[in-house]
């Protein structure tokens, strides 16, 4: 972690203890201050609660103490009764602070603040924001916002929150949390759409003391919740994101992010809007993968994948599908491919069972097609699904079905049948999700039904479905992987930075073959006498260097290649110094190596995020670099496992075991040589802004680091 | 096209005439053949005729000649009265045949089937098909299907269709072609969700006459019809699918098309289905891509982007986006770049007029965030959106908003706002959408708000509502450029292919060269002071290879490299004969060429496709290609533009440009080369099976093809 991200979680520090968070999520009195007929949020509020089923007392404060929303107010703070959990200000920005102060005045612990005109709308705002915040802290008052539209706690009924929330409100698994006001409400409407149930709803607004971070705790340890829900525009407290995340894998509660600001315009508007730190978005694909935390890119993706991860761990990857559309069955093929979904073939018994159940032109493979015959025998489809579901090979059952959208004139055929899937589903001894072919509303009608049959989850179309089972299988692999992962973070190592930030690279050689980090033999000399007996010892042919801290020797004449005789080094030797001082740099000698040819060029570089931090960066050198970018990321700490992943993932990878003529990694001394670059990064810290091994040459088990850069942060 | 898809597409030649196909989907009076109570089918298609329009006369014909459906029925076709158009035939398998040829003596012309038992299971089915097809043709008669749930021409409210249509039943723009009976439905129903409407729906079966391209010639000259919807399995008749689809580009109409059978599980299910032939994914990208063809992934995706589609050309790439959403910005600056949607800055008079609309703490950058102020002030949208279409840098402006769900209290206020967003999208010379946050349903009554008030088009969801705009756009380009393509196809040029079908390299480089792609200098020799004769004229280094028809010499010792001096070319050339002897050999002698170094390599490669013929493979050489797989294709003929497209599509590219060191390429001469490898290969015609030139080397101005290889199919 940076220390710029350091100075931003200080703040959320103090929120260790999650009793003060449940406390605000769980108020059995709410005032509303500020209430007043004229303002759209306060009568929505107000209506939330009383729509949505909570019993607690609701004050109302309105300075002139007259009626609102048909109930009786109070003038001031200080009139309301003793045992208010919870103030909901709305009040004008410019009296919010003396407000908040009447708040704590009357002992009241815990706020929301739904005024806007603080930190989002710059330094003014900002300042009265930090203001309010060291009045919150001092007296011992939790806050949620301020510019946040609230909360809705499902689960219990507690609806403050600051935007009409539609009936039915549906109570469910799935905690979710967005830095996003407007969109909480796009999400609720879809999951109601989708007939999906939430425990608690956040919107959290400036983060000015309860953190996504604070809250994503909270839901770790909330039973009501089976899985976290994030919309995420910038991570403030990473070091806590990501331990929170580790917990999360940990006890197996699944996290599914859209985090976006992917793109470069992306960037601008998350500047624009929130003034947010945004980080490079491939480290945050790594940084997420490397803990547990599912990344969806739409909305729809974020609901669906929350409601099948409601059922996670899935008890493996091969999912068996049973439809009556050939169509549906290539269409999902084709997905299926596309998320790494294994769609194996039926057990033979099962394929046997099958032709006794479909007409002799269906072929009884997976995904199965009954065909339109099933409109003569409706019976197929659950016989079908039967034999799916007792297949060994098969993991997951999905089988293509809808919950009815209207109430047909008789009732009774699709309610039986919608009882029997769900009999099925609940006796069988692994999950039975139903999958719709598009994504289409689950009517009210629909709900009804799904409510009276206990239905199976009902995925929103095969392109949703699938990519949301995909996530939820590489989750799943996660969870049942992550006890092999066991990344270790060593002693700090103290270092001597030169004032200039940058070592020669010679020096950077020795440093990191003494640390662990295979290096090219090389030996610095200070006269070409030296240089000559040096390479006699490496033998012809040799490279000499320049010997200087000089970033881009080769620029300069200072890098020498191919020497194959006494009188090529000694001019060698003499050139690349005379190169040296004629550039101004400080010349200790030269560097002599031998002369490598072959193997394969990697690059391994350690770089610091400004929200993640060090960042392993492992890529083919050359080429495949400088035009391809084939690189692939890691946040440290990383894992042997992990390194031989990544290692695995780029495009380049082939040549690793010996495509082209080339000869195969020792893939163990490779990992090793990485690893130890790591744990490098890892016990300099802060200290490392970025060490650049380029190349790396790999040559079946000769591994050496052939050229080498380390810049420092100034202390 | 191959010989296969010639004799494929042999059936459907006779539907050249489009009079018959437009009469098969407007009869005036229809007759159900088996009709019967017990069929679920019969019913269906009874009720679809009867709930959604159809005035002309409904016959039934059932052997008993009792009541059917409430309605009186007769025993015999001969029965029916003389101005039937068309007959739905519903009657067991093996009577089919019969029943069509009563059809036939009736004088109907033209016949829905949807019996199934065809050729879809097996050979048995098939010669029944035949016999099918020969009765239809000597008699005159149309026949959709079989194994295909009919029709729904919505324009003129004729429904014999196989399956329940739900109301309403939303005529529109959007023709919908489907090789699959099942997804029609779904497809329908997303469509209803979505409120948009079709013209017509064909369900098409096996496609024994009738094929998908024949409706999609029909749906290009039909009125009723703004843009064509398909979903593909696998096209019978590639040659006429593309000449439809180039008619259907130049004209301006757009067609939509989801193609399955991508993946290996795909394609396996495919053939399992259908038993047709499924090309490889890529070529079929690169098919539709060359014919305007939009390819789209997911059922949501079509139906949704036919929608964008039904108002292209849009005016150019550049969009205007207005929300109430910071979050929903990020969105749609991360998708927007997805898709290659160009998010302008707005002019800088926007941006004043913004100001003066927008609270002060927003920004007023596109896409624009009119903050949660909306609550307060909700005219903001409409005057924001009213700016942004008046903006000079925006081609097409894009709202976030969403229509009423359930009637409100006192609708009024809604449908005042919604005529108003009407009103402003009619009178902008701009095309305006409406995008939801998220995709959910258009109820009905939002349709009866958006019907009522004339809406725009509202796109479900930023997902998919993004998807659908950035293929719109690419569309668009399309049409625009499509007059820069003019494609030659020269004369056939007739060639002596070799018994075992593959030509000698040197011989392919002599064809090669003749035909105007240039090659390496090179010379057949027959003895070893020949070979030195050549070695002196190219001058030292060159290459000695086996002349001989062997595929890969250097395996055998064939190729001798890097010859500097006399010597080395004299036991190189009894080397490599000698090698070729021992192989078994014919051995024509050597080829000496001068040996080439630097320059960038080059694949440029001719296949032969099973459904879409020659197809042009470009690639960057060696690792490029075998490790990378970065080849782009293109099928031909081709233009010089695309070979140029195609060849900044490559990931190595910026190679060719100077990148890493290597000598800019003369792009014009490149194209040259390969234009000519592609004309060449046009000239040849079906007898060519594949030319492959790897590497051909540039550097620079040089381009030289330094090995060939020509395969040839015997005739």
């Amino acid at each position: 972690m940076t220390d710029l991200a350091t100075q931003r979680t200080s703040q959320s520090a103090q929120f260790d203890g999650i009793d003060r968070v449940a406390r605000l999520f769980a108020p059995r009195s709410i005032a509303l201050i500020g209430a007043t007929d004229k303002s759209w949020w306060s009568r929505a509020i107000f209506d939330n609660l009383h729509n949505h089923g909570f019993t607690g007392a609701i004050h109302l404060v309105n300075p002139k103490g007259i009626e609102v929303h048909g109930q009786q107010s109070v003038a001031a703070i200080s009139d309301l009764p003793d045992d208010v959990d919870l103030a909901f200000v709305m009040t004008p920005t410019p009296v919010t602070l003396e407000v908040v102060q009447k708040v704590a005045d009357h002992g009241i612990r815990s706020a929301v603040v739904l005024t806007s005109g603080f930190a989002e709308v710059g330094e003014e705002g900002a300042q009265l924001e930090r203001a309010l915040v060291d009045l919150a802290r001092e007296r011992d008052l939790t806050i949620l916002g301020p510019n946040g539209n609230g909360f809705i706690n499902a689960a219990d009924g507690i609806t403050p929150y600051g935007l009409t929330i539609p009936s039915p409100l549906i109570s469910g698994p799935v905690g979710v949390v967005l830095q996003s006001g407007a969109l909480a409400s796009a999400v609720l409407g879809f999951a109601q759409a989708r007939n999906v149930g939430i425990s608690l709803l956040v919107s959290m607004g400036n983060e000015s003391m309860l953190t996504m971070t604070d809250v994503m705790r909270h839901l770790v340890h909330d039973d009501n919740t089976k899985v976290i829900a994030l919309f995420i525009e910038s991570v403030r407290d990473p070091d806590q994101f990501l331990a929170v995340a580790r917990e999360a894998l940990a006890i197996g509660k699944p996290i599914v992010a859209m985090k976006v600001g992917r793109s470069e315009t992306g960037a601008r508007v998350a500047k624009a809007h929130t003034g947010s730190l945004v980080g490079n978005d491939r480290v945050v694909d790594a940084v997420f993968r490397q803990h547990g935390i599912v990344r969806v890119d739409s909305l729809e993706d974020l609901v669906t994948t929350a409601a099948v991860l409601a059922h996670c761990p899935l008890p493996g990857p091969r999912f068996g599908f049973v439809t009556a559309s050939g169509g549906a069955c290539e269409i999902i093929a084709d997905r299926g491919e596309d998320e790494g979904i294994v769609i194996p073939p039926f057990a033979p018994e099962t394929e046997e069972r099958l032709r006794e159940i479909v007409p002799p032109f269906a072929s009884p493979h997976n995904p199965i097609d009954v065909t339109g015959y099933i409109l003569v025998k409706r019976e197929m489809m659950a016989q079908s699904l039967q034999a799916v579901v007792d297949d060994p090979n098969v993991d997951v059952a999905v089988v293509m079905a809808d919950l009815p959208r209207e109430e047909p004139a008789d009732p009774l055929p699709a309610l039986d049948s919608a009882t029997r899937l769900s009999e099925l589903a609940h006796a069988a001894r692994k999950p039975v999700f139903v999958m719709q072919n598009t994504l289409t509303d689950i009517t009210p009608y629909g709900r009804m039904v799904a409510e009276k049959s206990d239905y199976p989850t009902v995925l929103g179309g095969i392109e949703h479905g699938l990519t949301a089972l995909g996530r939820a299988t590489q989750w799943s692999a996660a969870y049942r992987g992550q006890h092999h992962a066991t990344a270790t973070q060593s002693e700090p190592l103290a270092v001597d930075v030169p004032p200039d930030g940058i070592w020669a690279e010679h020096v950077a050689a020795g440093f990191l073959q003494a640390h662990g980090v295979p290096v090219v033999p090389y030996r610095l000399v200070t006269d070409a006498d030296a240089a000559v007996a040096a390479a006699e010892e490496f033998g012809y042919p040799v490279v000499v260097k320049l010997a200087a801290d000089v970033e881009h020797k080769s620029d300069i004449g200072g890098v020498k290649l191919g020497l194959a005789s006494p009188q090529a080094v000694r001019s060698a030797y003499d050139a690349v110094t005379a190169a040296g001082r004629a550039a101004g740099a400080q010349v200790a000698g030269a560097v002599v190596q031998p002369q490598r040819s072959g193997g394969v060029e990697l690059l391994v570089g350690i770089v610091t995020d400004p929200v993640w931090g060090h960042v392993l960066a492992l890529g083919m050198g050359g080429i495949w670099v400088e035009v391809l970018s084939d690189t692939t990321l890691r946040v440290l700490p990383v894992t042997r496992d992990e390194i031989r992943t990544a290692l695995g993932e780029l495009r380049g990878a082939a040549l690793l075991s010996g495509a082209r003529g080339t000869t195969a990694a020792d893939m163990d001394a490779l990992v090793d040589a990485v690893m130890a670059t790591a744990d490098l990064a890892g016990r300099l810290g802060d200290r490392l802004e970025s060490l650049e091994i380029n190349p790396l040459v790999v040559d079946g088990t000769r591994i050496e680091a052939l050229d080498a850069l380390i810049t420092w942060r100034q202390p």
